[in-house]
């Protein structure tokens, strides 16, 4: 039944178009909402945020580079290890330590410039390497009213 | 200015967790939202779904296999190359031809099963590997109202 892709794994390299340069210099849950971040592209992107100014929102795809997944610690574990959450697979929760490390978050733009962003509410630290931006459209990424479990507004208090 | 990051660039090597299987051959951009889409996963993440069927949504990060970025022509374009759209950057529209061809979609949950997964409204071709799968959180991923350009409407009247 599974149908996975002939291509050569080995294949899909990504090189980082960008960082996150912020205050934060280590993982925490809290407060995200606060920290304002730059985003600093390479400079063979200027052009490439001409535009994004017209948008109040941003998808931000990182690179989560210190996280580590070990199938035996990840691929079900209770979010944050708190014994108050349920144990869940790694594809129902937004863990870190995922097969493949990236994050994604939507944001606020607050400046756009020729090889920089600034943008309010990125759950990223310094130094974290960017993939991608999209812009935010209504289309394909507003959802009014998704279902979730109760344990995500627990888990989500006070994280951003 | 540009804090990019030093680690080693080839270190960013990502492996498909799965691909999509559908019945859309090529590209398009027309009636998506009408589509559903089978997940299958490598069998090693059984057990990474857990939890998912609680949630009524799904974000799809796909790896855009066909997709090939050239600065000169990708950089900056018109969306879709139509005269109806204004010249924007690369990151201020969801074109495929990105630096890092990364897809991403906001999908219904039609089924969950052990190691397959059943969406509708994934604008992805048949075979497209996936990356990861991440619950659809309204504190992560809902922005009550986006303020966009409105060339996006036109754009996108049709796509789903």
């Amino acid at each position: 039944m599974c149908n996975l892709p002939r291509m050569d794994l080995a294949a899909i390299q990504l090189r980082p178009i960008g960082a996150v340069v912020c205050p934060v210099q280590r993982p925490t849950d809290e407060n995200w909402g606060a920290v304002v971040s730059r985003i600093d592209l390479a400079p063979e992107y200027a052009g490439g945020l001409d535009g994004l100014a017209d948008f109040s929102h941003v998808l931000v795809v990182t690179f989560l580079h210190g996280a580590e997944y070990r199938a035996e610690r990840h691929l079900r574990r209770r979010p944050r290890g708190l014994a108050s959450m349920p144990e869940v697979g790694i594809f129902a929760q937004r863990a870190k330590d995922r097969p493949n490390p990236i994050g994604l978050t939507a944001v606020e733009i607050v400046e756009v410039g020729a090889t920089h962003l600034e943008v309010r509410g990125l759950d990223a630290i310094d130094g974290t390497p960017v993939l991608d931006l999209k812009p935010y459209y209504a289309q394909y990424d507003r959802v009014a009213e998704p279902r979730m479990p109760e344990w995500v507004n627990r888990l989500m208090a006070g994280y951003f």
